[in-house]
């Protein structure tokens, strides 16, 4: 005798990782649980480097900003000496939260109800009268680890950081510099809240099994021979596998030209810091992710001498996709509200010193993936629906969907890891 | 030592069921425990057989209808071959929700999210590219039972749904036959969702204790002699009293003219799928349920030869009621949605030629149990609040609400038969 | 190996408990969890005298009014004999809540479902038409104890309430009796929700250490020496400290010449019924709470003579506070609602012949106590944001924080005592 509906049952958690089916979607609680939800944050949140901001978000000394990862609230802040500092966004009086708005810019860190003052650099400079034998020194900000990766900013709420995210700062950093990020701006930052859980905004984000008819803006520049084996490719897409192979030739001849990295790395399971970054030419005038693939901003990023370099796609487990093009990046983080809810901030950076309206049209730099994230929305809203019914059961994974599996494999290790004692 | 407020706590649902003393209301964690909702599902909801719809709904091969039942999504189709099929509205594949609008009509049903496209008769004929060995035969739609008793649609989704339906379908039949559901077609459908739990919207239902002074619109055509046996009639109520007797006597002979049933029926308890019928004459024009008893549609019902046939209404456990007039029919369901919260949906029925505006006025044929449902909507959401106090001691049932008894006899039956070992 | 998050676990409350450190804020969940606001239901509100309401909110016989603490709703009526009487706002036939309005005047408390009819002093007179053998005195409304101190109703849900409230009452007596509070008229009341647990509402309202800059109105008739030893105070500050101390021996004086109480009782921990009570001069005209120090209303109240008596300030635990003036009181009641949300109602008592506009502008006389609540709400839902995160650790309370620390006591030697076995 067991009720249908499992998540307000006391789960046993390492039975319910085991239960899944390999080569299969997740079973129901992973997505519907509250000790799921709560799980998560402890087990693969808490523990791995998260991807929160980037650098031009905090450009000087003293601009901070404030990020909820689950029940954390953190301040990422320039300090004076314009590091990048992140530190728990709690006062160490009665526990406050002390700075309340999305970002902004401070002398020092005070805390709104008592007026404790701390530095950027977290140390507690005043606390009012106190009784004798206070000492100030214990009661600083407490520190959340964070480092920039070619001004891409990960935090880690863990006390001991995956060690490994070394090796994969090592290895993206030839992909990141030369668009240069510390050199750009901010030229938009658009919220949603997707009515889904965080994996399946991760998992939908795996795979384009989902792309044709779903994403119509986004496939403007995607070859249409994408997804498609060179076994399996239909007659009719040829002439586009055609023009594909070609691109693909020219992009690798233009990145050897200028020593720029091009290979597939790709790690998605089997490490704590799984990461997949690629560079893959893009159809129409392969420049952007635009409607006709040109260039959004005239300002080519950093030294570029080209536009048409593709598309540099990065992944990062658990939160975090980002695309690098010619004259500009866009970076994605998912962050978990709920176990039916998740925040995807996307957020587009072009060069510093282009001008809006000049250099760039916002509304062109930013229509692909306004669109495609509110179509994914949709449709990860109704795979939260659909999988919230007793009637589901996990479906086997296509060869097109390798990523997702391996994004669950992931997770499922990490979770693994956490449970054991 | 416990907490005042048992939602919270881990209940012994064994021992909550025997804590109820016969004769009395239920005790409070029925109608407030998040555990005891998720029972009812799981004991009643998914193991009895549920009114959903009508026929008339989905009157043309690819019609459909979704509907949520607790957590349960369910679809029902009319087949290619103009069979009432049942499906869970759940995707073989990630379990995306498949169709996401309350009603329309398809050739094949197709997954918004991979395309999975799956028959009316719920073979999942294509399914994308997948590896070698998938057998589309192991992933058409799971499959929910569906039968139409004389255009009543009733579904279960046990995997062996009660037995003892097909006796209620063999004797309530003569009774809807003449009203010929199947030539009908939908007038109005609104949807109410009750503040209450949703033993306390059918416990509500039967009885009329409370309809007087709360219902004056649905009392114009009860005789203001209802509920009184005839030891205990008021002298000022033995003219209606008498008025009473004349209809029914009337309605008798109507009836046995015509051949129709008229006789009541009553096993609310004792059994699986419990139930209620009973023709019964209407005060004033003794036609239908309206203000002044007159039938809202000049066009009746089937071969009906006379308007004054006063109403035959008809309760089936777990969640719906009926009332069968000459001239429509109005039919209820009441679907859970949270420990406080449900949905009652009401259909009007009219003859499939009638016209509105020619032969029947929407207003004048909706307006009696629209303001009866928003009545009834206000006093559980009373009783809600109420029984949520830890105050709240369940008490005495008066003799006119032996239904109401009768009912939570059945229900903690149910509840019974499932938790025992 | 545990959840970060502790509020959905099964907590083990009295080891909860013992996890507090002494002088320090209380650990998370104490804000936070579920289990902990049903405990505190249960074992502080259920067992406390409360402070819900005064006299002259219900001056009439019938006059009644209906509030939640928690999930009880109770009904305070004055009754035909004109006494003040408690009810569980709960019908005995099946549960339903009985008056539905905030307020009002009644003859009988008649249930809205089937028309109960109980006397205002809790008698089931009417009950329909019953099986044999029902007994009616059986099926009287459930009494809650009330008690009116000077004109303040304070409540027990108890069955035994603290006895140790006589000795509580008898002193807070003559301090209120000058005011004449059953001789006043409710000129305003003003309900807030707080988006924070009770105990930070209380808590904050036990400091005035965040007052600075946090309160600009309210901190008008604040000697600026407010909240400093005279050790410590500072050089700029030592003429206000002088003016502090003539306005405090002229009190003194007034108060002597009167017979009117002013003596510090100050009795926050260590007891059932925890209270303080201080007469303390204002500074500027030094009559009343108002931006100028002036009376706003020119009708002092009683038969008092003199507007300059400062303020009377009281609390009392577990839920109140109150200012009493010459010219007007101000009561506080604060009710939880959530673990994260909180009541608080305000209300401003002037003399009962007053008149609007003539003696009283209402907007003066209200104005810094909507202020001040404003602010505190903010203030009280950042610490809310705070302490949910998991980095939240309860820091040492300062020395002017030692009536919030006696409120922890307090309130944790309550619930020790309820969850003794």
């Amino acid at each position: 005798m067991t009720l249908v509906t499992g998540p307000t049952d006391m789960l046993d958690l390492a039975r319910l990782v085991d239960s899944r089916i390999p080569g299969r979607a997740l079973p129901a609680p992973f997505y519907t649980s509250r000790e799921v939800h709560e799980l998560d944050v402890a087990a693969v949140f808490a523990t791995s480097w998260i991807f929160v901001a980037t650098e031009p978000e905090i450009g000087e000394a003293g601009d901070y900003l404030t990020l909820d990862v689950g029940p954390y609230s953190i301040i990422v802040v320039r300090d004076d000496d314009e590091q990048v500092r992140a530190w728990h966004n709690v006062c160490r009086h009665r526990g406050s939260r002390i700075l309340t708005e999305p970002s902004g810019s401070v002398g020092n860190i005070v805390c709104g109800y008592h007026q404790w003052t701390y530095g950027t650099d977290g140390r507690l400079l005043h606390a009012g009268t106190q009784a004798p034998g206070f000492d100030r020194s214990c009661f600083g900000l407490k520190p959340v680890h964070v480092r920039s990766v070619s001004g891409l900013l990960f935090v880690s709420l863990a006390e001991q950081p995956p060690a490994d995210f070394d090796d994969v700062a090592a290895r993206i950093t030839p992909y990141l510099e030369p668009h240069r990020i510390r050199g750009t701006k901010v030229a938009a930052q658009h919220d949603l809240v997707e009515h889904a859980n965080w994996k399946l905004v991760m998992e939908n984000n795996r795979e384009c099994y989902h792309c044709e008819g779903g994403h119509p803006e986004l496939t403007c520049t995607f070859f249409p021979s994408y997804g498609y084996t060179p076994e399996e490719m239909p007659r009719h897409l040829q002439p586009a596998y055609a023009r594909y192979l070609a691109a693909e030739a020219e992009l690798e001849r233009t990145c050897r030209e200028r020593g720029l990295p091009y290979e597939k790395i790709e790690e998605l399971s089997g490490r704590a810091s799984a990461f997949r970054i690629q560079r893959e030419a893009l159809d129409g005038a392969g420049e952007s992710f635009t409607r006709d693939g040109r260039a959004a901003s005239r300002r080519l990023l950093g030294d570029l001498d080209v536009a048409r370099l593709g598309r540099t796609s990065m992944h990062h487990q658990p939160n975090s996709w980002f695309h690098l093009l010619s004259d500009h990046v866009v970076t994605f983080t998912v962050l978990p509200i709920a176990p039916d809810r998740a925040l995807v901030r996307t957020t587009w950076l072009v060069h510093a010193d282009a001008v809006e309206g000049v250099d760039y049209d916002l509304d062109t730099l930013t229509e692909v993936w306004d669109h495609t994230n509110e179509q994914d929305g949709t449709l990860v809203a109704r795979a939260q629906a659909g999988v919230s019914s007793p009637a589901y059961e996990p479906g086997p994974y296509a060869p097109n969907e390798s990523h997702v599996d391996a994004f669950c494999d992931w997770y499922l290790s990490r979770v693994r890891e956490y449970l054991q004692p």
